[in-house]
């Protein structure tokens, strides 16, 4: 059973399209593996292309993904017409990005009408199963509509 | 004049030559523009390719080049031999990731065998000029070689 | 000269008054040695009462003063009416809290109608002069009156 | 079942001694209610005397507690001899620290031999219940003694 109730019915669409307008999400091969209201899994093959000195993926790729999972997740249960914009966000990076592939796992900590706080969670999956390798606390911020237009 | 004296006096070819070994720095188009010991300007144009919803380059990317921003600076005050990771970061995103290129400067504020405090600031260009547009503070750690071999 | 422009003309009136009304405040010792628009010094003397575990003040304090310094130099930017209230901080803790006192210098990086965010940084006094102690970057909000009332 | 096995077979009296010897957790009413390897959780009531302007708990002292709480669970897995300091936290405030009494748990989320990262979060504690109102992500460093002497 979701943890939350969405505000605007038609969230899943809304929030996949959203996320599909994210050309780095598609550049770096993410997709979405999971949504419910304030809950996202999302799933991010290896690539060389976006890797640091020592051939793991880079901390800022990881947390391209951890940003935009604690987007979406803050994003489903925003009201129809919000537009969302990221405060700020933090990572701890525990163990090397190294894995066949990747798991985001974003959930909404506190919902608000102005102010979102999200935690995100990233694994590495490989041959012996999934590990921790970076969590991330975020803060986003709805731009809501004003006077029946969206905000710019 | 420099700020910081740098241990390794090869110290401007080891940080270019570990900052060239990131693969994702080169799918970003970054590249750098200016370097000191404990200091470093990073450009990178703007690509579409690495966007969010609304056209402006996603925040992990920008993260991702301060992230490298602080990395590097820590890395050319650290010892022949040492290798260098990212503990954690924490970044501010002050306005949209707008304009024709961007520019990443790091520093490092506190140095220390183990661990290296850093603060990078990220600007957009355009032809109005630069405004700044998200902070870092950065934390890296010094792995450094023991008993004469590299650490793993 | 100030790098800000107040929005309320009695700005040094008001910051003063909210910061005397922080209990925290007193209870730490803790007193304004310079105020301008978006800008505040405060300093605050060693106290035993105060400290972790070695001697040395405890980072909670020291992040109380931080938050502070960074509060008081946001909201000296806001306009009349407005309340005040910490949305998050991040504080590194460079080197041990010892010293006879203690200096805490925030600042505006940028400010906003509803988020403001600042730098701020610590130093410890002693005989030998100052030295970083610990930095801060933290996000303020306005709670602004609607309707002509104050927001609760 | 604890999640962590110690190190230090003594950790529990190591781990308490240490927290007692925090004059400022005493000055605060913050007491231990609850440790086990990695895990633990404190309690303070509400003091007027550690206020904001608006009569709830400072965010300082909110941190305070956090990193305590990071700090002793962090410490209860670290082997005997080793000292223990705090590298950076972030915190978020996400309700006034209004209640009664305050609840802090703190968890390892990744133990290491130099750095462990650790979450905690406070909880406002009133005759309705218990409610969030701050979550803390922290880096602790061990001391550890070399050569058979504690580092200083």
């Amino acid at each position: 059973m979701p943890r939350f109730e969405p505000k605007n019915p038609d969230y899943r669409a809304v929030a996949t399209a959203t996320f599909g307008r994210q050309q780095a999400m598609r550049s770096f091969g993410i997709s979405i593996a999971h949504l419910e209201p304030g809950e996202i899994d999302l799933t991010m093959p290896y690539s060389a292309d976006f890797t640091q000195q020592n051939g793991f993926v880079h901390a800022g790729v990881i947390t391209a993904a951890l940003d935009t999972a604690c987007g979406i997740a803050a994003f489903s249960l925003m009201p129809d017409g919000a537009d969302i914009l990221t405060v700020e966000f933090k990572t701890n990076l525990l163990a090397p990005a190294k894995g066949e592939r990747f798991i985001f796992r974003g959930a909404v900590v506190k919902p608000g009408r102005t102010l979102t706080v999200c935690e995100a969670r990233a694994y590495a999956v490989s041959g012996s199963g999934e590990s921790l390798i970076a969590t991330m606390t975020g803060t986003l911020m709805a731009m809501l509509p004003r006077n029946g237009s969206a905000a710019a």
